[in-house]
């Protein structure tokens, strides 16, 4: 029994102090709703919340989602993955209906992160890593990328300039992305020119926190076209997972989980890497996407600075990734950011991305890493 | 196809500065595995960790678990649904062995809530309640579930007494139990003369916050008698949701998530109350136990002040409940609490209760109620 996705929704990424995290998860349930035909709000089986709980005051997250969209009596819960979270909400969601014991199941990644001040946020993103062992000694986010980023750039000869092309990339298709916290591009120059966070990452480099929501409307194969002409499916969905503390990595060169997830879901899926028309992958930082086109199989092991270089993730290239935007012009809601690749997938599987579209797409991935690769789904989809 | 219980762990649960996060998850995990007989650490497919983020310096949890314990690059995530997320963890892994997903999962529910002050923890407890509109004007944990309680003496005729009595038997057969936080007996005279926390709720009407973990092997029908002899198989799942907010609820004498939660799962395993050997409900509060009592159909509702008074719930009685001393007893890792009273139903039903077997127990039930009943999980088990 396959399952597909047959309502799509998506609010705005940036600063959204105009709205409460309840009603941040309301925009995109609603679009998703009215995206799938003849949908009612109590067909409903199940609601899934892919969510980081410690970076909201409110609590017990898919209790207030739950009420605010109006859902109750039905199931739901939290899952939680880091940056994966989201993915994480759409694998329980997928294993649900699979199982047969659920029908329609909604996902919302939701996330509010701009009422954090830089300091909050920093402190509260180091203890993603391992506590014992490595962030008491003062690892953050962008340090632990730059470990990556430095390796890859030793053993490989991958440059600083590379790594800025993937941002000009992003921001370039971001421009075109009515959601997007940055609807702007940026030059080489600008990204190289920008502040250093952590050498070599640069704060261009870097992804921003964002609020934000997306929603995706799940269900199985019997009931789908009930509610969609064109329902996109599951083909293939990968889950691994990686030490945590990076001391005990066999390198600092790839993300061993998204290897391993990766072999998993074009396994499932029957597909290779050159089959897939678009990607959305995890950019947190611009040496993240690099890694990724590897990872995946884009191109080879220590390729990924040329396979930007060569413009080849650009639309028209071997394998188009992020033109959405990515994480880099969209903003990371961490919880919500794995369901918002899903929509965009879907987007380029209807042919409904508009400027954006790849032409003729049919087989589309995402690539969801949870921290500092602790975690990675791939999920690839079909139309 | 069937899903079933091949191996149970269970830490002591309690003060345990002794332990990390990740080391008390280990305790149980190891158990687990040694309790499934020929089952090697590697056969495990999947880790689901049950558990409440918020309570932890350590972060992004289940990476440090999958690390520690040994099981990467397998797929791992966490699932939380407040004091529910044991469950949800359950239920998660249910799902993924019986969509075909997983064959070997291993739930790991683990909390340590101990380094933290009285008054963060209440702090945070409050904020599992609706912030906007509730835990804004000061309501705590304890306050919720007075509200509970007064209206069911309001209602019903329930008295104090009779919530003493929950603590009376549950400290008995607590004081059986080596795992649990507290292991002494207490009288009713005790318990009304402890301190007034909330009216009429006082301090021994209250679980204690406690540090501790416990560990369940799930797999299918084919794989399980490989295991172990006596597997214990989920015949049914219940999952429901209920208003957060409290003045949204159409009454303040039951939860209806746990009324909607059990419905499903009779329906599921085709039983009813009666049926039900041996039950451990979430008894967060006295009040809560006798909620319980009657919200799972044990007695009418109203009727669960009496059903303590009668002893019914002991052993001997028509439901025996928490006869391993319950939340109120064992104390509460909020994450870990599902888990722990899945263990103890797999012992009854394999008949390894020692001096607190049910005797003949055949059927029996979980009853895990997050934050103040925006979510019941209910799981009726069978030998």
């Amino acid at each position: 029994m396959k399952v597909g996705i047959v309502g799509i929704g998506h609010g705005k990424f940036g600063n959204r102090s105009d709205a409460t995290v309840q009603e941040l998860a309301f925009e995109p349930f609603k679009e998703a709703i009215e995206d799938a035909n003849n949908l009612r709000r109590e067909d409903i089986d199940s609601l899934i919340v892919g969510s980081v709980p410690e970076y909201h005051m409110q609590r017990s997250l898919p209790g207030v989602v739950a009420e605010y969209v109006g859902i109750n009596p039905k199931s739901t819960w939290l899952t939680e993955a880091a940056c994966g979270s989201g993915s994480a909400a759409i694998r329980t969601a997928y294993m649900s209906i699979k199982s047969g014991m659920h029908d329609i199941v909604a996902v919302i990644g939701v996330q509010k992160m701009r009422e954090l001040s830089t300091e909050e946020i920093l402190a509260l993103m180091g203890r993603v890593g391992d506590v014992q062992w490595e962030s008491i000694f003062g690892t953050t986010f962008p340090g632990y990328y730059a470990l990556y980023a430095n390796r890859h750039m030793h053993e490989f000869g991958t440059t600083k300039e590379q790594m800025a092309l993937v941002a000009v990339k992003n921001h370039y298709y971001g421009s075109m992305n009515p959601y997007a916290f940055f609807q702007k591009e940026v030059t080489k120059e600008r990204v190289l020119g920008s502040e250093d966070v952590a050498f070599p990452v640069n704060v261009f480099d870097c992804c921003a926190n964002a609020d934000g929501a997306a929603c995706v409307i799940m269900t199985n194969e019997k009931l789908a076209k009930k509610f969609n002409d064109t329902p996109v499916w599951f083909e293939g969905l990968g889950s691994a997972s990686a030490q945590m503390s990076l001391l005990r990595r066999p390198n600092l060169v790839e993300i061993p989980s998204a290897v391993e997830a990766a072999k998993q879901a074009y396994k499932q899926a029957n597909v290779e890497p050159s089959n897939i028309s678009v990607a959305d992958v995890h950019d947190c930082f611009t040496i993240a996407e690099i890694m990724a086109y590897e990872n995946l199989g884009f191109c080879e092991k220590g390729k990924g600075g040329k396979f930007i270089e060569e413009k080849q993730s650009y639309i028209g290239g071997k394998n188009p990734v992020n033109v959405d935007g990515g994480l880099k012009a969209k903003g990371h809601p961490v919880g919500a950011t794995g369901v918002s690749m899903t929509t965009e997938i879907v987007k380029q599987l209807r042919g409904e991305a508009g400027k954006r579209q790849v032409s003729g797409a049919d087989i589309g991935l995402t690539h969801n890493v949870g921290g500092i690769g602790q975690y990675t789904f791939v999920h690839i989809l079909r139309r």
